[in-house]
C-alpha cells in the first residue's frame, strides 16, 4: 500500500513540475513573465492581474504536512505527505480555472473569486462529510479527548481506527480548503489513535492485527503508549522533540512517573531522528514545502536581546492585553461550541452544511479584505522574490501593479507557515501596514472562533499563534517610539502571550516556541509573558482544553479535590443498595446482576460456611466475570474449586480487549440447567482492593482515588456488626454535579 | 552588612586594577614583558619563565561566581561574589610570592610550586575546616540530600542555617583551592536551605526572624518551596532557567503537581531577569568574570550539522563507551566514599588532614603534568590572546618559550569554565595533542573521584563534564579519519554521554546541555547520546546521586513497589504490640509513652463509654501531644471536653515547627497532681487517617504510602472482634532491609 501511493506521488509530481516548468519558462524569457494570464495562456494580451490572482489563489495553504510517530518499544513510522493531496488540488484547480477562464472573460474578479471560493467548497464539504458521516469523533482539536482518556476516560470511538482515518484525510482537506484551522492538535490525536491501534495490537474489525502487538494488554502499559504518542504527534508537529516531552507531561497525561519521563523522551527522540533525516532526504525539493525550514522551522536567531525598563513595561502590557484576549477567545469560543451543539445535534446533514457556511464566509473574507488594502512597493534588493510566484513566499502580487505586493494578501492568501514566519521576521518595520496587521487579527481571531466546532478536524495552535503574532507586531508597530525591541520579537511574544492566555501552559510553550525559534537569548522575555498572560487570563476562566472536556461533560477527575469535599465524608456519597456475590455464587444470579445493571466492578463477600463471619473477600470485574460464565466452569455443589478453574483458565483468557472489542452479556448463552449451578468467583476475584473507612473525608478519598488512578475503591464500615462493606465508590461519585446534586445546600466554595 | 562588603570590594578592586595595570605597563612597552619575573621584579635578568609560573598560578580557578535565589511568592535576593574572595586571594599569593622571590632565587621551579601548592593548601583546610567542624552537613554534593527531603526524609541540620554559610564559603574555597569539583551542587543545596529558611520564616538562633514569611508552617507548602530553591540553584548555575524546572522535575521532586510546575517555572523565570539584568550591569567589567559570557555560557552555535551514517556510529560508540566509564564512575565513587567513611568517622581533625592531602596531591598533579606536555607555537592571527595573561583566556605560557604556548597548562591551571570552553570550541582541530586530552581526561576523572567524599562542599557537574569533554574530544581526534563531525561537537557529545552514564537524567540534561550551548541544531545527535549512554549504565549500577542516598542510609522511598513486595500483607511486616490512648486518656499515661518510646504517631481508640463498641478514633502525633500537655488542659473526671479545649486553643501553636525547634518532652514539667489528670485528645487527633486492610498486598499499600506522601498508615483488621486497630505503617517497615529482615527465605529478585 505503501509502494502504491508513492507511485502515485511520483506521477502527480511529473505533472506539477511540468505544470512549474512552463510557467518559470515564461519567467525566464522575459520580464513580462507576470502579466502571463494564466487563465488564457494562449492570448498575448497582457494587462490584467486578475488572471494572477486565479493563479495565485491555488496555492494557499499550509501543506508542509509530516505524520512521523514513533513508539517506544519498537519503532513504527507512517509518513504522510498531504503534499500528495495538495498537488491534484493544485493541477484541478488550474484546470477548472481555466475552463471557467474560458467561459466568462468579462468578469473576472467573480470568476476568480467563484474558482477560489468553489475548490475551498468542495475541499471543506469532503472534510466535513468524513467527519460527519464517517467518525464524528474525529471533530475538533482531538487534545481534550486524548487528555480525557490519559485521565481514565474511554469514550465511545475516541481513539478508534476510523477516527484515525477521518482524523488524517480530514485534517488535510480542512487545512487545504483554506479554514483557520491547524494541524498540531490533529496530529496530537492522531498520535494517541496509532499509539492505541499498535496497543490493541491492531484492529480486528479492519483485518489489520499483528501478533508481535501484544503486550500492552493492560491498562497501564496502553496509557503510557498513548502518552508517547502525544508526545510524538507534537514532536512531529512542531518539529520540537522536548517540547512533546513537555506537552505530554503538562497537558496530556494525568499520571507521571519517571519511566513514563523516559519511555516519551525516547520517543521523540526518534521522531527528532527520523524527521532530522526526511528533512536530509528532502532537501532537494521532491516532497514539495516538507524539507524547507529544517528543524528549526521559525529561525528568527536575530542577534543580542538587549531591553530597558520601557521594553520590559511594553512586554508586561502586552503580556496582560494578551491575557485578557486570550481569556476573551476562550470565553467566546465556548459559546459559539454551545451554540454550534443545537445545531450539530439535528443530524450529520446539518453538520455539512454549517462546514460549507464557514467555508463560504472564510473565502469571502480572504479574497474580500486584500482589496482595502493599499499596494506596497516592493522592497530595494527583493527582485525575483517580490512578487513571488509559485506556493512559497511571502510577497503576493494579488491586484497589485508590477514590482508591488499586497501585505494583506500575503498574509491571508499564504501557507500559514509563510503567513508566521513573514510576521516573525524583524526585516523591515514598515514590511506591514499597520491597518493590515489590525484586519489581519481581527480576521484570524474572529474566524478562529467560529471555525472551531464545525464538523472537520481543527488544530487551535494556528489561529492563536497567527492572532497572536499580528496582534504582537501591531503592539510593536504602535510602540515603536517607546520600546526599542525588535518587532518581530514583539510578534514573538504576542503569540506566546496569546498561547498562554488561551492554553495555560508554561514551560512546554516555552520549550516549543523556543524550539521553532531557535532564539535562546529572548527566554527571560517569553518566560515572563508566559506566566503574565497565563496569570491575567486564569482569573476568568479555564484553559480552552479543560473547557471543551467540561462542555463535552467528560468526567475528569481534577488532580485536587474541591473545598467543599473537606466538609464530607465518604458514606455520604455512596450509592444505594449494593449488589454484591457470594465467593461460591449461583450462575443465574451472577447472569441477573450482569443482566440489569452496567456496574464494572462487583465487591465478593466470603460467608459462612467458608469463613467464620462474613468478610469482604475482593471485587471482581464484568469483564472477568463474563469470561468465568462464558468458560462454563460451574459445579452442582456449592463448593470452592477455585484451583480448577486456574488450571483450566489462561491468563490471556482475561487480557484487557481492544475498545468495543470485549464480551457482552447478550453473547452469553447459558441454559436454564446451568443458571442453577454454581461457580467459585475466588479465582477472578481481586482479593486486595484499595478500601476506605465510610468516615473518611471525601477530600481524602478524592485524592486516593486520583493519585492511585482507581476505578473502584470499597468503603467499608468503621463500627462491627454490620455488612462488609458499605458500597463502592466510583468516579462519578466524585464530580461535582453528584456531590451538589445530593446536597444542594452547600456552598462549592467553601 | 551589604554595603560594607560593597565597599570592601571596591578596595580590593583599586588594589587588584593597580596591579594589573603594572603587568599590562610592563607588557606595553616592550615584548620582553614575559620574561619579567614577578618574583623579582627590580631585577633585569629576564630569562626565567619559572617567575611567570608563579605569576600565572594565582589565578586559577573558576571563581565566577553567582548566587541568585528567588522565591515564589516574594522576591529574595542574595547575590554573592567569590570575586571578592578571589582577589584577596590573588594579592595575598602575589605579596606571597614576592617575598619568597627574594629569599630563594636558586630553585625557583620548586619556590612556583611551593607558592601554587601552599595557596591552595591553605585555602583548601578553610574549607576543610568550614566543614569538618562547624556543618558536616554541608560536605559534598548536596543534591542527594535535597533528593531525599524532598522524598520525605528531615535528616538533621541538611538544611540549617549553618549548613547554609558552610555550604556557600566552603564551596569558595572549595573551587579556589583547586580542587576538581563544581559549583552546581552546591548551588542546588544553597538554593534549597535559602527555601527552607524562608519557610521556617527565618532563624531563631541566628535572630533573623521575618514575621512576614509565616505562610509556609506545613509540610506540602515547604515542599514546594524548598524544590523551587533547588530549580532556582540549577537556574542559576547553569543560568538554564528551563533545565532548572526540568532538574526539579526530573531529579530533585519525588511529588509533583500541575501547581508547583509553575511555581517553579515563576522562581526561575524570576532567575533568569535576574541574572540578565545583573548581567547587563556587569557588562563594564566591574564584577570580574561575572559579565562574561551572558546568559549562554558556552556558545558553540556552529551553523548547521549534517551528519551521515558513520558519523551516527561513531555518536552510538561515544554513547556506549560513555554509559561504561559513567558506570566504572559510579562504582568507583561508591568504594572511594565508604574508604573515606572508615576515615571521616575518627573524627574532624582526620577529616581536615584528608582535605589536606588531596590537596596536595591535586597540586602536585596540576603542577607537574603541564612539564610533560609539549610547547605548541601559537596560532596565526592570534597576537595579543597567546599566551593569555590575566585571569582570562584559554593559552597559557607556563615554561612554553614566547608565542608558544602549553596546551595541557591551558586545561589544568585555568578556570573551569574556560578549560570547557576550549574543549568545546571548534576553533581549530590540533588545538590539543591527542596525549593532551588524555592525560587530562585521566588527570580529571581520577581526581574526581577522590576528590568527592572529601569534607568540602563538592560538585559533580564540572568534574563530570571536564572528563565527558576531554573524552568526547579525544574520541572525535581519533575517530576524524572516519567522521566529518567536528570536535567540539564530539566534546559535547562526550560531555552529554559522560553526564548520561554518571547522573542517569535525559529531559533536564538536555535542556541544560542546550540552555549552555545554544546549539540547537545538535538536539537529535545529544538526544540519541543520553539515552545510549543512561541505557548502558543502568545495566551496571544505580545513579550517582540515588548511590549516595543508599549509601547514607537514607530511607528513600522509591516510587514502585519491590516485587517481592507482592507476596507479602501488610500485617506480616507492621511492627509488634502497638501503644495506644483512649480518647480521653491519663496524663501520666501519655506522658510515659511519649517518654519511653519515639514514635511520632499514636493511634486514639474511642472506647466505651463514649461509644458502644471500640472503634478507631484516628491519630494523635507527638507534636500536637506535646503542645496539648504544655497547655496544662486537664479535667479531673474522665469526660469529653473537647470543644472547651478548642476555643483556648490557637491555630498557629501546632503550626509545624522549624526544623529542632519543636517542643521536647523533657521540657515540660508536669506535677505528680496533674499526671493523675486527663486530657480530651478529640481536639488534636486527625479523625480522618488513610487506612489499609491488614490483607492489602505489601506491594499496594507501599504504592498508597508513597504516592500519597504519608508519614503514618493505620492497618485495621479485617475480621471483626480485634482490637480497632492493628498497627501502623511507617516508613521504615517498607524498607528492603527491613522486610528481608524479617523475612530472610525471600528472593529479593522475585
Amino acid at each position: 500500500m505503501d509502494d502504491r501511493s508513492d507511485d502515485h506521488d511520483i506521477e502527480v509530481e511529473g505533472g506539477i513540475h511540468a505544470y512549474e516548468r512552463k510557467i518559470s519558462g515564461i519567467l525566464d524569457d522575459g520580464s513580462v513573465g507576470f502579466q502571463q494570464p494564466l487563465l488564457a495562456r494562449n492570448r498575448k494580451n497582457t494587462t490584467s492581474q486578475i488572471a494572477i490572482v486565479g493563479a495565485n489563489t491555488c496555492p494557499i495553504e499550509s501543506l508542509d504536512y509530516e505524520y512521523v510517530f514513533v513508539f517506544p518499544n519498537f519503532t513504527f513510522l507512517l509518513f504522510w505527505k498531504t503534499e500528495t493531496i495538495n498537488e491534484i488540488r493544485l493541477l484541478g484547480r488550474v484546470a477548472f480555472c481555466r475552463v471557467i477562464g474560458n467561459f466568462l472573460e468579462i468578469c473576472r474578479y467573480f470568476q476568480a473569486f467563484f474558482a477560489f471560493a468553489g475548490c475551498n467548497l468542495i475541499l471543506a464539504t469532503a472534510a466535513g462529510s468524513l467527519c460527519a458521516f464517517i467518525a464524528p469523533a474525529a471533530a475538533g482539536s482531538g487534545i481534550p479527548e486524548v487528555k480525557a482518556y490519559l485521565n481514565g476516560i474511554d469514550a465511545y470511538s475516541i481513539l478508534a481506527p476510523s477516527t484515525l482515518f477521518v482524523k488524517i484525510f480530514g485534517s488535510i482537506f480542512g487545512v487545504a480548503a483554506g479554514f483557520v484551522v491547524g494541524k498540531e492538535g490533529p496530529m496530537v490525536h492522531t498520535g494517541a489513535c496509532i499509539a492505541n491501534l499498535l496497543g490493541q495490537g491492531g484492529s480486528r474489525k479492519y483485518k489489520l492485527t499483528w501478533k508481535w502487538l501484544r503486550f500492552f494488554k493492560n491498562d497501564r502499559d496502553r496509557r503510557d503508549l498513548i502518552t508517547c504518542g502525544a508526545a510524538a504527534g507534537v514532536a512531529a508537529a512542531f518539529r520540537a522533540p522536548v517540547g512533546g516531552v513537555l506537552f505530554a507531561l503538562e497537558e496530556a497525561a494525568s499520571w507521571w512517573r519517571s519511566a513514563l519521563l523516559w519511555r516519551t523522551f525516547f520517543t521523540t527522540a526518534v521522531v527528532a531522528v527520523v524527521l532530522r533525516t526526511l528533512i536530509e532526504l528532502c532537501r532537494s525539493g521532491k516532497c514539495g514545502l516538507f524539507g524547507k525550514g529544517g528543524l528549526i522551522m521559525f529561525d528568527v536567531n536575530s542577534g543580542p536581546v538587549l531591553y530597558s525598563t520601557p521594553d520590559l513595561l511594553a512586554v508586561v502590557f502586552l503580556g496582560v492585553v494578551g491575557g485578557v484576549l486570550g481569556g476573551l477567545y476562550n470565553y467566546l469560543v465556548d459559546i459559539v461550541l454551545r451554540t454550534y451543539a443545537l445545531i450539530n445535534e439535528r443530524g450529520p446533514g446539518f453538520k455539512v452544511m454549517l462546514v460549507m457556511a464557514v467555508s463560504i464566509l472564510s473565502s469571502c473574507c480572504a479574497f474580500g479584505l486584500p482589496w482595502i488594502s493599499q499596494c506596497t512597493p516592493c522592497p530595494i534588493g527583493s527582485e525575483g522574490k517580490c512578487p513571488s510566484v509559485g506556493r512559497s513566499g511571502i510577497y503576493k502580487s494579488f491586484q497589485c501593479p508590477p514590482n508591488h505586493y499586497n501585505d494583506l494578501s500575503s498574509l491571508l492568501l499564504n501557507t500559514n507557515d509563510d503567513a508566521i514566519r513573514s510576521l516573525f521576521t524583524s526585516r523591515s518595520e514598515n514590511e506591514f501596514q499597520i491597518s493590515t496587521l489590525a484586519m489581519f487579527f481581527v480576521f484570524v481571531y474572529c474566524l478562529g472562533i467560529i471555525t472551531y466546532g464545525i464538523a472537520i478536524p481543527s488544530g487551535l495552535f494556528i489561529p492563536v499563534i497567527l492572532a497572536g503574532a499580528s496582534y504582537g507586531r501591531l503592539v510593536g508597530r504602535l510602540l515603536g517610539p517607546v520600546s526599542q525591541l525588535d518587532v518581530g520579537l514583539f510578534s514573538l511574544l504576542g503569540a506566546a502571550s496569546f498561547l498562554g492566555g488561551t492554553m495555560r501552559m508554561t514551560v512546554s510553550l516555552c520549550v516549543i516556541l523556543l524550539e521553532l525559534t531557535n532564539n535562546l537569548l529572548m527566554l527571560p522575555l517569553v518566560m515572563l509573558v508566559l506566566l503574565i498572560s497565563k496569570t491575567v487570563a486564569d482569573c476568568f476562566n479555564k484553559g480552552v482544553y479543560d473547557q471543551i472536556v467540561t462542555m463535552k461533560g467528560l468526567p475528569y477527575m481534577e488532580d485536587h479535590a474541591e473545598p467543599y469535599m473537606r466538609n464530607l465524608v465518604a458514606k455520604d456519597v455512596v450509592a444505594g443498595p449494593l449488589l454484591s456475590f457470594s465467593r461460591v455464587e449461583k450462575v443465574g444470579v451472577i447472569w441477573q446482576a450482569l443482566k440489569m445493571t452496567s456496574h464494572n466492578g462487583f465487591p465478593v463477600i466470603d460467608e459462612p460456611p467458608f469463613t467464620e463471619a462474613s468478610e469482604l473477600c475482593g471485587i471482581a470485574l464484568r469483564s472477568h466475570l463474563l469470561v468465568l460464565l462464558q468458560g462454563k466452569r460451574f459445579s452442582k455443589q456449592k463448593t470452592t474449586f477455585g484451583s480448577q478453574i486456574l488450571r483450566s483458565c489462561k491468563a490471556r483468557d482475561f487480557a484487557k480487549a481492544g475498545l468495543g472489542k470485549g464480551l457482552k452479556i447478550d453473547d452469553l448463552v447459558i441454559s436454564d440447567e446451568e443458571m442453577e449451578m454454581y461457580v467459585d468467583l475466588h479465582p477472578i476475584t481481586n482479593t486486595s482492593p484499595y478500601t476506605v473507612l465510610e468516615t473518611l473525608s471525601l477530600a481524602k478519598a478524592a485524592i486516593l482515588f486520583r493519585q492511585l488512578g482507581l476505578r473502584h475503591l470499597c468503603v467499608v464500615p468503621k463500627t462491627p456488626g454490620r455488612p462488609p462493606i458499605v458500597g463502592i465508590l466510583t468516579r462519578h461519585d466524585f464530580m461535582p454535579e453528584h456531590v451538589l446534586g445530593l446536597y444542594p445546600h452547600i456552598d462549592p466554595l467553601k
